[in-house]
């Protein structure tokens, strides 16, 4: 299974496109960043991003797209802008017909760390050993599309709690 | 000159398609609305959105489109969804490399009525006498879109602020 994970931004995109097997093992094929230029107005940046993440949707045929869902910035604008971003990511992977998952930061840090309170050293640091890499994704935007991509595998592998709940057997009547 | 003007939402966008002459002359060429099912999950719904404003362009081949800025919600979970509708319309309009305008609501107002401070009822009236219809463009989004199409086509008519400024001219040295 192969999961691609995004971690939106106008200015930056993150990226990690991550392999799993059925025994849990986990592999980094790729990471990076889609960088859009700031002299550029939005819709020209928004069709930057997207056709950054079609490309790599048709270089890598993910089964899954795994985005970070929304960061309540402080600043509402920024927040916003963001959104315009995280649209034109779900509109490609919708149009390449993707399973898509979007996963809010705490859920992130959860999967792979295995607490919701985890610094972002911590997730680099597992990141880094779960993918046996030598170091840390650059630049930290591509460390956190990685996050959201293993996020999603490693959701996908565990069992989740209403199968873990023991069912009631009745007998009888 | 024809200007798409658009009022995105997620379960609802409107949409206006007015033409403008050199005499100041405007028509209303077509207005509705886009309307996504509310129990599709978001990346269904832009993907509606998209392809529905793509499919607009397509058909009437406008110069420009407007789309009314973002109007920032008291709740900001809205006004977040309301950024990635915003995305997936202005990607669709910079893939047609049209000639975008995002006006705020005031601004809209200000062109259409005189007053950014109008009323929703004066501008449904002010719509309806410049276009020469019978009655106010139904539902109210569909009125928000052709509102978005003439504000940018009235800016266009008018002579901007800095080409009415008196121009110091200077005399010898």
């Amino acid at each position: 299974m192969i999961v691609l994970g995004i971690d939106p931004g106008t200015a930056s995109t993150g990226y990690g496109v991550v392999q799993g097997d059925a025994a849990g093992l986990v592999a980094l094929i790729e990471c990076g960043v889609i960088r859009t230029r700031a002299r550029d107005p939005l819709p020209a940046r928004l069709l930057e991003i997207y056709e950054g993440v079609s490309e790599l949707i048709e270089r890598h045929r993910p089964d899954a797209l795994s985005v970070e869902d929304v960061f309540y910035a402080k600043n509402v604008r920024t927040t916003v802008v963001l959104g315009h971003a995280r649209g034109v990511v779900l509109l490609a992977g919708q149009q390449a017909h993707l399973d898509i998952h979007e996963i809010p930061p705490a859920e992130i840090k959860k999967a792979v760390v295995g607490t919701g309170a985890a610094t972002k050293e911590q997730v680099q640091f597992m990141l880094t050993r779960l993918l046996r890499l030598k170091s840390v994704p650059q630049p930290s935007d591509a460390a956190d599309g990685v996050a959201a991509a293993l996020a999603c595998l490693m959701a996908a592998r565990l069992p989740s709690a209403r199968d873990l709940r023991p069912r009631t057997r009745r007998i009888g009547r």
